[in-house]
Parts: structure tokens; C-alpha cells; sequence
């Protein structure tokens, strides 16, 4: 192993947030993967017989010869990334993090657990801190809801400049969210399913902790009214927005975007190696942002914003634009990793 | 001709609405085309070698070998179905009621016309009156957008029994709606476009015309506010919208899905050939609506509506979803004629 | 029950072959539907609550209330539709004909034996004749493969009067040939796959013996060289193939137009309820047929041909294309069924 | 500009080829883009107000601020790579070879012309030499058609290794070969078109030139039957051919897989900037290669090919996939301009 990397494993490293994990820590300046773990039915084969790889770009070698492992805690890695489906992901987390294993995750189980962070790292780093109240001899880390991180890190800025009263967001999201094989192509080809189980509670909820202040002790949540409503379209990756908002104090377009194009926070100022240059692009052109178009933009770690435009209920709307598997997933979760590199919270 | 049919003829006869409007009228019992009019380049040569078809039902050998004539009112018809673009819409359609034609058209132009009837039949049968306050020898009468027409049956119900105070609503549009060429493939494969010309300022205006009061003298514009954002997606035909309101009496969800149910107007009433038996149908399931589904219940007449649930920020939120260029556009048309010679408008 | 029809039961009622029998099965003529049959998890339930109906017409009310039965030979019911799986298709197909019921299957497992007809009625009707010396009190009946029926229709009437000599065919198929959920999304947005498992199998083997010979005892297989390559594309209904034909005898692009124009068989000579006016439908236009346009001509049993053009390799090439739910399905197996009454093998 | 670099036009710099030049040139070490040039309709505009930029890599700002020049032999550079529309590329072309610019085209124009080598670098890099027997100051180098390149590349070791005898195509062509806005939307949703204008002509004769001998003087065509049928899919970008071949010799499948991976040409020796490192991907799995999965390996550059297997009309089968606007494009019309500097043509 290249010397000074921490080793890393992947849990789930077979399903779709898996193998995502392992596209983007291929050649990483930090971590270096050194498990791949999986059900029972995949551990003991190697990886590449066991995997359905899915992704646009290959499989690594190195990777594809490697042993499946069970999900027990006896991994040879520092941190454990988690793709593990919500099944079974709080219990087996919680393992890991007993044993001593630092554990990033893009499940839903622990998100809303009152010790652990729900962290965009340019948004509320500090929430890190909390990992210190936490039983376990490691610590549990945890990610967004693909849909939840491009909307809270567009109205981030706007909360701190103008407060936030309310939210009103649509959404128009992408096939790979839901994992693989997901949604039917016949559900999907020539149609739209106006349905996401679960996500509009998650959109509605998860965005009052991510903003919430941590006072040392505890997490309190923003108090924001949310209304979200989901569908699924037939792109690929990608999920796009429809933001409205209402403000505390009045402001105009000019100075939304001057917030947007000034936002930066701790993966900027630390220079994490996953971190886009700028988080927020906004474009002009009206038929701007576009899924397949702007998914991608800064590593796919940014959020494309357009068509911001005075509200006749609220006071502004805007469309967002966020890779869900990237940004809303598994880049988001090396991210947090970094940020917990970084501030040495990793011995 | 058989006998007692009322000529009408199809203006724009080769575009997209054009071939929808001759579809629709083939076979229909109270009217027969005896005439198609299109653009110079399309005049003087038989239909079929004018149209690039594009329906999935056949074009009828009868309208094949019509010739087709030039928009000029000097043709052998009662009623001008008009499809035309709105380059020139505006003027051709005056031309025509000048001349003594009854235009039911499906164009932009006219519909915010002070005398003319944006006309829904369920909803608004009595603006029909408003024509003879026109200065023509004939008559103009206006369908509404293809994005509105779904969205302000779901609403009339709900204004009249409950009060609208104001109106959110994000579209998930087809790509029938831009027309032929239209949409390119590659602007819309693995994509959404957040971006309509023109389309938001259309829902968010021509509904408070539509659920206007006629006093006999003119139409009193209702006082709702309304937001619209709209999307293309890729699905071929039929809208769907996610609707929000706030209402002015509180009510329940049994309560608006029992006035939806009830809901039937002129249409039904005089038994129109192309009414839907039902106009509004309600889905329990939470996927329902879906475009590729339901957009052709009940001849494509009919709106499907899904997901009615209580909504944080408005009162309700529920989907919409209406076939575009049947409900929305050309059989939408047709209705509005129909409803004309019902009404014994049509001498 | 109606008087004088037929019952008819449905095995694998709830799978997606199962749901378009009762789609057709729906106000037929002659059959009614007295029983719908699948597996030991839906036996007991409501129909309604049974299946997830993926069709874009509506579930009959009368079936939505039918309770699901074990696919057991005790069912009420003359004629046994099996849309079942492979898997069991074989053995639950056996008994029911051992029990006396007449069998008319689409599935693959008695395609290929020797005393069960691969029954296309346009085509073999006389082989037919050979359920008589099936061991069973009822008899099994089979359709060819979804790709297979398209290609052998437009190829009969060619082998009848040039005689043919090798056929080389490439499909791109419609994702409802893989059944439901089938597919995955992923899979085929912005993507092609070229492969279809067993597929190329069935396509270069069940002609032989579609286009054979009945001699009052055993079928004897044509002698056709047939190369076949399979690809899944983006379409939901309709199989596209492109096709070449070396021919015994020297003929024309006009000759080989007016017996494809002139062909019809036993269905339309006995005017079965579900047989096409018309079989094969040539186009001329340069573009056709095309899945989205032409798979539901004449009901979706006919088929569409185009693009006839003499070939460097071969004699001939054309592109054909059938509905392959309709005619390459469940359509196809009911128009079995009536054949199966007209020539009075029913008792 | 950087030192040493060649400086480069694009002409038709605002169509899809012409942006692909521009994404592909960026940062390209030998070359430097110094003009963009277009029709009248953008000259004398910035280059970001004259283009509809389609790609999902951002425009380049340094090209962005290039005032768009005309096609017109005045330009600042050396080479003029044409992505120019066939209606005017013919005679701009001439215009430009004649002022003494190395002119390497993607156009169809003069792909034919006895003088002019259609180059494909792996294959028949010797052709170059035939630019000297053009009356031209400067010459003129064609790129073939997007379908042929992938196919001649990998006919090109067979016929090498076993004699080419006759070849069988059938294709499965992405979106972006017709160019923007190029196919509706509404034609390719759920749909194939069977028929691509020109298409099946050009893999039928290109193919006989490229794989000619030149003998110092002219290029002798070599003599193999090719039947072609072109299809085109809804995926975005990523040719799929399905293709049999009659060889010469007899062989076997492991002889040709073997010949395939050891298949280098002039540009791997040369190590051109954008030679793939190996230029045939052979994948063992049946359900690959697909054009999402493997239309980008190496920078979009390599021809993969799967599924080889024999044929019973044919020796053999197999699919090839190539990135119709990289490889089959612009990066294939660079990769000739290389070859062109690497073997010292230009002065």
C-alpha cells in the first residue's frame, strides 16, 4: 500500500453507491481502498465476479481481484464507507463503529440520531464536533439524501444572508437513484412516475438539522417550513429542482447571486481533494441548468443553479442542479472523510 | 357530404395540431372536413404529399387526396378549426371571422381578446355568450394552453366549493407539446430542460380568465395567484403537474375528492360526442397519475389526478396529469365546436 | 356467463403475457374469462390486489374482482392460456392437458415437441391436425417466440413462391419482450444491449419447423440457413428486424411486393375474430415502418414491412415489424384459440 | 500562443463537429485553435453568442471571446479542420487547399476523390503519401463516415491475417452522427428509424478505399462484397454495428481474438497525442460492448468489440462499438492531423 494513505474499506461495495465509492477512490491522495465487503453471497468470490459493474468507466484492476469479505468488523481499514441498503445498514454501522472504525455513510438509518452529524461539509463542519458525544470507540459519520444536498447547499448562503422562512421544492430525479436495477425501463421510457417512496419526508426534514446550529452539547434544528414533492424522469444522473423561497429580510437577485457566487466553505479553505473549486455555478441562459449537461461540472461536486426570478407566492425561485451519485452520494461521503482527515479527527 | 354534417375545415392543417384536429374529427357525427389549409409552400398539392404524418393512426384516405388550399377565407366550410403558429395566427384568424367563419382556435393569439371566450366547457359554457359582443360576421373562440386546460379543471371544483386563494404548480410537460420538429432528441435524451417560452406567463394568467365571471357584458377576471415553474420531459404526450393550493374554507381530503368526483359540466350534460362520461378521475395509488398510463382515459378527454395530501405550506398538494394535444389542444377545439352547435350558436 | 362462449382460463395471470391475455380476452366474441391462474403468493387474493397492471388500458372491473386460483387443473374453464414462466411452464402446461383442457401456450417449453403444433395460423393451420396424436386428453397448443412471428409471416409467402434458401436477420426488440420489471432502466437509457438470452436460438430454429411440412404424421423441418443476431433497444413495444433472403428462384422487388400484398390464410378466410384484415402491410416511404407508428396496425396483428431492396450478399433485404406483446404474444396464441374452434377441434 | 504549437482553424466551428474539434483541441500539446470560422450568419460575433453550445464539457473561455471569422482562406493558421455541412464543404475545402492550408476534413465531399486519401491512421496511414499528387499548395485529408471507422477497424487485422471476402452490416446508430438539432425527439422516443439517408451507400464503398493498396501512384480499391442497413437508436452518442464476415483462409475464434489485441498501428508507434493506447477493446461478457458503457474507453478513441462467435451464413459474427463523434469524427480527423505532422508533411 503507498505509503501514508489510511486504508479504507467498502461496505455494499457491490451495489451501486459501492461502486461509486470505489470509480472515485481510485487513485485518491488519501485513502487507499483496501476491503471490499458485501452480503454473504458475494463475500469470498472476487469482486469482479461478484459485481455487476454498472459504471461508465472501468473497473479497476486492482479492485477486481480483490476478496469479497462479510460485513463484520474485522476489516483490514481505518474508515468504512457505508452504501449499505437501509435493511440492514444501522445495525451493521453501529458494529463497525463499536469496534473502532471510523464510519462514513450514505445510508438513512443514522442520519437523524441525535449524536451523529448530518454533514455537507461546506455548510455545517462544525457538526464534526459532535462525533465526540457519541458511545462508540469509532464514530458514525453520515450524508444527505441525494435530493436533500443540492437543495440545502443553494439555500446555505441564502440562509445566513437573508434567513430563510420557507421552501417549496419539486423535483425531477434521475434513474440511478435508485440503485440497481431500480426503476423498469417500461415505468420509465415515454412516461414520468410522480412517486419516490420515502424522499419527501427526507427532503423535508433532513434540511432543518444539516442548517441547524450545534452549541457544543447538541444540534438544534432551523426552524423552516419545507414542502417537497418528488418525481422520477428518465435521465440518467442528475437530479434537478424547482426551488421557491421566502425570506426574512427583502433582497433582489443581484444580491442572491452575489451570495451564491461567494459561497465557499471548509473543503474550499482546506483544499480537500474532492472539494469543487466553487460549489455553487450559476448560469444565465434560460434553458440553464440541464441534467445532462451540468451534472458533471467541478467533478461532479457542484451544484448548477439557474432561472432565479421573483416568486408571485414566495419571493424567489430557482432551479438547482446536483449529481445524486457524486455530490448527492458517494463523493458527498468522501468529502465528509476528508473533513474528518483534516481536522485530525482520525488517529 | 353526409347528409346534416356541418364543413368544417382544419387551418394549419399540416402542422402538429393540424393532423391531431384530423384525427379527431374523422368520423365524427356532426362535423366532416371539407377542407385542409396550410402554408404557401403547401397549397395546390394533396395532403398527403404536403404532411409529414406523424400520429400512430393512420392518416384516412379521404383527407390523403384532399388538395390543400391556402389560409384564405374563401373556403367551402362553416367552422375554422384553427392549428395555426402564431406568427400569423392572429391575423388569418381575424380574416376568418370577419368573413362570417366560426374560428375555434387553438392558438395563442385571441384568447386574452376582451370579447373572446378562453373556453373550458366544463368550466365556463356561459363566456360562449361573450361572441356577440364581436364585431365579426362570424366568431372567435379560444381553447386554452395545452399546460393549462389539466390544471384549471382540477381547480374548478375546488373554486367553486371551496374558494381558491392561490395556486403553485411545476410541470413534467411531453414533448407533443413543442410541436413537430420541435424538441430535439438530443436536448432531451437522459435530460430535463427547465425551460417553456412563454409558458409560465400563459398558466399563471389565462386560469383567472377561465374561472372568471361573465356579467353579460364582460369577463371579470378572478383574483387567485398563481406560480408556475415548467420542465420538459421525455415523455411523448401528456402533462403532468404538481399542484398546490390554498383555499379559502377549510375542507378535508375526503371532501375535495368527493367534489372532484362529482364534478361534470355542459359537456356532460348535453352529452357531447367528444366528452369524457367523467372529466376528473382520481387514482388511490401513490405512482398514479403517469403520462404513458392514463393520458388516454376516456378518449383523452379526461384528467387523471393522484397524490392528494395536506401540504406544510399551502393547504393541499396533489398531481395532474391531461393528454396536451387531445385534452389540451385539438379535442379540447373540437369541444369547444361542439358546444357551439349545442348551444345552437351555429346557423 | 354469456351464453354460448367459451370459458377460458388464464395461467400466470399476473405476469405481464398473463395481463395482455385478459387486455384482448376483454369483450371477445367467442371466450370469456372464467378463471385467472398464477402462483401459490397471489392464489387466494383479488385479482386487483394480486397484480401490479402495467398495461396503459384499464383492468376490466369483472377481472379486478376475480380471486387468483393455483395453476391446478381444476379450474372451471375449456381453454388454459399459459403465459407462464419457463421455469414451471412445462410441467403445469402437461398436466392441465392431461386433464382435458385444451392448452394454447406462449410459452417456450412444447414449442419445439414433436407431436405439439408452433402454431402461426396464417401459415400452418394444417399442422394443426397433429394435436391428434398427442397422449393427452385435452392437447398443447404453442405460439413461436415474440421475434420469430414477424420475421416467418413476411417470410411465407416469399418461401411459397421463390423457395428460400437462407435468411439473415438482426433485431432490435422492444423492452416489453423481457417482461416485467424486465429491463432496467439503467440498462437502456442512452444504451443499446446486443444480447438477448436464447433468443438468437429460437429465431434460427423455430422457422424450420413453422415453415414445414405436415405429412398426416410428423412435421418435417424446412431446410433454411438461418443466422440471427439479437439487440434489446429503447422502444416498448413493436420488434424492428432487418432481414436478407437468399432465394431459390429469381424474382423481383415488384413480384416479391404483390405476394406480400396478396397473402392471407386460414384466419381470413375464416374471418377469426382477432385476425387482421390484412396481414403484411408494405410502406413505401423510405423511414417506415417504425415501432412507435406501425406496431398497432390492424389491432397489432398485422405486420409492417418496408424498405424492400435487392442486396449485394443475399437477393433481398427488408425491414419488418410486428407488435410483440400482440401478435408475437398473447395475440397471437388467441388467434390460435379460434382457429382451434373454427376448424372444430373444440368440443 | 504557445511556442511551437501549430496554430489551427476550425471551419463550421459553431455545428456539433466543429465543438468537438474545439472540446478535443483544447490543451492539445502540438496544436493551438487561433481561428474559428462559420457561415455568414455568425461572423463577426464572439464565438459563445454564435454557438448553441450542445456538449457536457464546458465551452473553453479562451475560445469563447474568438470573433467568429468566415470561411475564407484568409485565416491565421496552418491547418483548417472542416466540419463543414456537405452542402459547401466540397468547394471550401478546395478554396482552402488551394491558399496552401493543410485541410483535413470531416465532410464527405472529396472523401472519394482519386487524390485524396481517406485515412484512417491504424490502417492505411501509407495513403498519406498520395497528397503529393494534388494539384493543391496545400492538400486536402479526409476522415470516414462515423459508421465505417469502427467497423474498417476491425475488418482491418482480419483482412490482414485471413482475407477479407464479404462483409454484413447491420447498424445501431447514436443521435449525435445526425447532428443538432438532427432527429425530433418525437421521432426516436420509444422508436427506431430504420433508415439514415446516404448512410448504407458510405459503409458500403469507404470501407473498399481504405483498405486499398496505394502503389506509389493511386489507391487500388480492394474487392470485398459489404451489405449494409442503418439504423438509428435513441441513445446519445456511441455507434453500434452488429457485423458477419466470409474470410479467406479459415480461422478460429482464439486466431481472432489474437489478431485483434495485437492490432497496433502508426499511431501507437508514433505514440500520437490522441492514438489510444490499443485501438481494439476485445470484452468476453455477452451483454457487452454497449454505447453508455464503452463509447468513452480510451478518450472515446478505441473500437470495442464483443460477442464474436461462428455463423452459420457467414464464418463468423460479432458487434463493434465506437464513439461516432470522437473517433468517428472530429478525434479521428485530429488523430489524421497528427499523423500529417508526426510524419512530417507539414512544413
Amino acid at each position: 500500500m503507498a505509503e501514508n494513505k489510511i486504508p479504507v474499506g467498502i461496505l455494499g461495495a457491490t451495489g451501486s453507491v459501492g461502486q461509486k465509492f470505489i470509480a472515485l477512490l481510485t487513485d485518491h491522495p488519501w485513502f487507499e481502498i483496501t476491503e471490499v465487503a458485501a452480503s454473504e453471497r458475494s463475500a469470498g468470490k472476487k469482486y469482479k465476479d461478484a459485481v455487476n459493474w454498472i459504471l461508465s468507466t472501468p473497473l479497476p484492476d486492482k479492485i477486481a481481484n480483490m476478496v469479497v469479505k462479510n460485513c463484520k468488523p474485522d476489516l483490514n481499514c481505518k474508515i468504512a464507507f457505508s452504501g449499505l441498503d437501509s435493511g440492514i445498514a444501522g445495525e451493521v454501522e453501529t458494529e463497525f463503529a463499536n469496534a473502532g472504525y471510523y464510519v462514513v455513510s450514505n445510508s438513512k438509518n443514522h442520519r437523524m440520531d441525535n449524536n451523529v452529524p448530518l454533514l455537507v461539509p461546506e455548510i455545517n463542519a462544525e457538526h464534526l464536533d459532535i462525533i465526540k458525544t457519541q458511545p462508540y470507540k469509532g464514530c458514525i459519520v453520515t450524508n444527505p439524501n441525494c435530493s436533500t444536498i443540492g437543495m440545502v447547499l443553494a439555500l446555505k448562503p441564502l440562509a445566513d444572508a437573508f434567513g430563510l422562512e420557507a421552501v417549496n421544492v419539486v423535483t425531477l430525479q434521475a434513474l440511478s437513484g435508485a440503485g440497481y436495477p431500480g426503476v423498469s425501463s417500461l415505468d420509465i421510457i415515454d412516461n414520468v412516475v410522480p412517486f419516490i417512496s420515502g424522499e419527501e419526508g427526507k427532503m423535508e426534514s433532513e434540511p432543518l438539522k444539516i442548517l441547524g446550529k450545534f452549541d457544543g452539547k447538541e444540534i438544534k434544528y432551523t426552524e423552516v417550513k419545507i414542502s417537497a414533492q418528488c418525481n422520477r424522469v428518465a435521465a440518467v444522473d442528475g437530479h434537478l429542482e424547482c426551488v421557491q423561497v421566502k425570506l426574512k429580510k427583502k433582497t433582489t437577485i443581484a444580491e442572491i447571486k452575489k451570495v451564491w457566487n461567494e459561497f465557499a466553505g471548509e473543503p474550499q479553505k482546506l483544499n480537500l481533494p474532492l472539494a469543487p473549486e466553487k460549489t455553487l455555478y450559476y448560469f444565465e441562459e434560460d434553458k440553464y441548468p440541464q441534467p445532462r449537461i451540468h451534472r458533471n461540472i467541478d467533478k461532479g461536486m457542484a451544484v448548477a443553479i439557474g432561472r432565479l426570478r421573483e416568486d408571485p407566492l414566495f419571493d424567489f425561485k430557482f432551479v438547482v442542479l446536483s449529481h445524486n451519485t457524486v455530490r448527492g452520494a458517494a463523493g458527498g461521503a468522501i468529502l465528509c472523510a476528508e473533513l474528518l482527515k483534516a481536522k485530525e479527527y482520525i488517529k
